[in-house]
């Protein structure tokens, strides 16, 4: 960033998407083939110093070194005890792994779970250079340790990590380090006597670098945690969105809505805050003068409705090709799901779709339900949107606590993830 | 975020603009008020748990304690070795002050240069909770120590404080251990024996709290660094910009372009990167269909031209009612300065301008000159912009370094910053 050159010969150059062509280089640069058209990430693309594929080390599993905590020194405490206090209970261990741009990807280290140490000039704390993911691991009522899905959010982590110009790596890496991590404190800190139990996963990536220059990090560092979460799928009587306000946007076409930067998350706790104080669970973000449904939360947010043309039930939920929202794990799940088990039942739609689409619904009596879907918040039945001094009531069925579909299509997650149906999406941890 | 309570009494609410109520809130709720119309921080406000003020200690640096460091352990580098590595170098010493929910603002700490220790579930590395601010200290050549317009700084770093959900402080008071630090380590690192030298002052805050949960952090740092920054304001030919691509926007109405984020720097740096790597100095942000100029990188941008009815000379920027830019000090500076000592020679237009309009004014011979203004890069003269596969030209003055407004602006900033003239915006540090 300090230095600047003559401009090479760029008259000829696509240059309209410049940003595309970036990350698009990026991954063409990757040296391994994955098996969704994704690619692993290598070292030296991210700091853009040359479109030559490295030769520096790679994030490489195999190389895990391993130092172990006392087993004794900690007890698992009970659910909501772990849960109740300001700071986030972790198991005895964590995995980090240090990158440079001159060294590569070092060894990955499992190790007692503790302090970073970071220089107060480093890039993270100054620039937001991060990234996370958020996936689960279960106890299963088989009494087996699950992991959901994990290869997307390991797949979906390495894009995050590219558009915040942190470096790549080989998300099947990172996939077998998140179940080293399992194996290893799942069966003291997710006991076979709690079935029904899980743990959070939170991988993350930070730009560590001791520089002040607005630049990509040319130091990095990788770490997964392993955490209580508290349940959140369940708010008494339903979770109540406010829409977001006129002067205020989640994510915006052009932006970086669907990737998991921390950028995302800070700037909208101010009106997530004023939410809660008024007594809503989330924001249902809307987008533009039309008033889009995006995201409620940090979530993908589900409408069932009945078409206004054939009256037939529709499934619908904001599209991803504009990437405005989180291409979420549960989201992909939830639509799969409902296509292949309620074909002919209830249409899926991905579409953009207007609040005043929905308001409509309600007065026509064609709302049917909704629902948030996300790791933290799982299936979670929405029985309010209040928009502009509007209350929109949702149905919350016979019961009281969730609508029909919103009721099957978690009961049929949660028998994934807690192998009360053997499902290729429940990965199970075999090393315990 | 965990808890999820009944609506209170909301229908008669106006929610229209609830984010802007919710920093409405924080400003009201601070217990002083300042010059400006800005008022101070204060402490519960910042996780909007209600609507009291607060009766917990504020920031008070007549509370700093002091550790020195030994003055002989490190020499003080020639600027160019100090600029040369991978690292910033920083001064002896920091400032850090802890902030915590329950108990406020501790004592403020003036202690040797050194790392944090944070937790890997620490909110600042996941949600981007932070923000900062940039200033500088200079070396007179009249011998003596100064500080821009540091008020303006420490009203803004609030400002963008409040915005990401951190807690609140009296500017003055930060504004009060910025001279502090600079009146400790300016007399070694600025010696007398260079005058027209600089360090580079950056105040920082970040949340600490332990908690993966998405909500307002419960604890935070503020911090404040010295250290040496390269020279960016002269590259050689002036600086190169490349229009942003259409597929990435920087910052967005309704977003917080405005105030100074980590969460609007991480996310450019990919962009950044590819256009350095075609040989620019910086991406120029365009916004929206018509592709308005915004900020030149992270600096403001400025042109001037003949205006194209009255072929008057305007010096052009853009406004800041939107709230798409940052509030620059230099910008405000610039503006300042043109109204008042180039009254009648050059009108000051702080309007929305187009791509479009820059380049008629270059294809009409309007064009006269053109800069971008900010801490790092200070006043720094643009020759060219690369848009759409065109360049535009721009001219660079007699010398072919600097076009005449610009050469003069910045001279005359350049005056008051290194005391060549005594003016109230130059802040002299008696204390050393």
């Amino acid at each position: 960033m300090m230095t600047q050159t003559t401009p090479k010969d760029h008259a000829g150059e696509q240059d309209v998407d410049l940003t595309s062509s970036a990350l698009d280089h990026r991954l063409a640069e990757q040296p391994h083939g994955t098996t969704n058209g994704h690619t692993n990430g290598h070292t030296n693309g991210a700091n853009g110093t040359n479109g030559h594929a490295s030769t520096l080390p790679e994030l490489d599993a195999s190389r895990l070194t391993v130092e172990l905590a006392d087993p004794t020194a900690r007890e698992v405490p009970e659910e909501a005890v772990a849960n109740s206090g300001d700071e986030t209970t972790c198991t005895d261990h964590m995995i980090t792994c240090k990158w440079h741009y001159k060294t590569g990807w070092a060894a990955p280290e499992l190790k007692p779970y503790g302090p970073f140490t970071l220089m107060p000039v480093a890039s993270v704390l100054h620039y937001a250079t991060e990234c996370f993911e958020g996936l689960k691991a279960f106890r299963g009522f088989d009494g087996k340790l699950r992991i959901f899905r994990p290869n997307l959010n390991a797949e979906r982590m390495l894009m995050s990590t590219l558009r915040i110009a942190l470096p790549g790596f080989d998300p099947k890496e990172l996939e077998k380090l998140i179940t080293v991590l399992v194996a290893q404190d799942g069966p003291k800190w997710l006991p076979r006597s709690r079935p029904g139990s899980f743990l959070y996963i939170r991988p993350a990536i930070i730009g560590t670098q001791a520089q002040l220059g607005v630049q990509a990090s040319k130091e990095a560092l990788l770490f997964i945690t392993l955490s209580f979460m508290p349940r959140m799928d369940s708010p008494p009587g339903g979770m109540k969105l406010h829409t977001s306000p006129e002067d205020m946007v989640r994510a915006w076409v052009g932006g970086f809505g669907y990737a998991k930067l921390g950028a995302n998350y800070g700037p909208s706790l101010l009106a997530t805050a004023e939410a809660r104080a008024r007594g809503f669970g989330q924001i249902l973000w809307l987008y533009g003068k039309e008033g889009y449904c995006t995201e409620a939360g940090a979530s993908n947010f589900f409408v069932v409705w009945k078409a206004k043309d054939t009256g037939r039930l529709q499934l619908i939920t904001a599209p991803l090709d504009d990437r405005l929202i989180l291409d979420g794990v549960n989201r992909r799940s939830v639509v799969e799901l409902f296509k292949n088990r309620l074909a002919g039942e209830v249409e899926v739609v991905e579409r953009k779709y207007t609040i005043d689409e929905v308001l409509e619904a309600d007065a026509e009596g064609r709302l049917v339900e909704a629902f948030a879907s996300g790791t933290a918040f799982f299936i979670c039945p929405v029985s309010l949107i209040h928009h502009r001094g509007k209350d929109v009531q949702i149905p919350m069925g016979k019961t009281g606590e969730s609508g029909e579909y919103t009721a099957k299509v978690k009961g049929w997650l949660r028998d994934i993830m807690y192998g009360n149906e053997q499902h290729e999406w429940g990965v199970v941890v075999t090393k315990e």
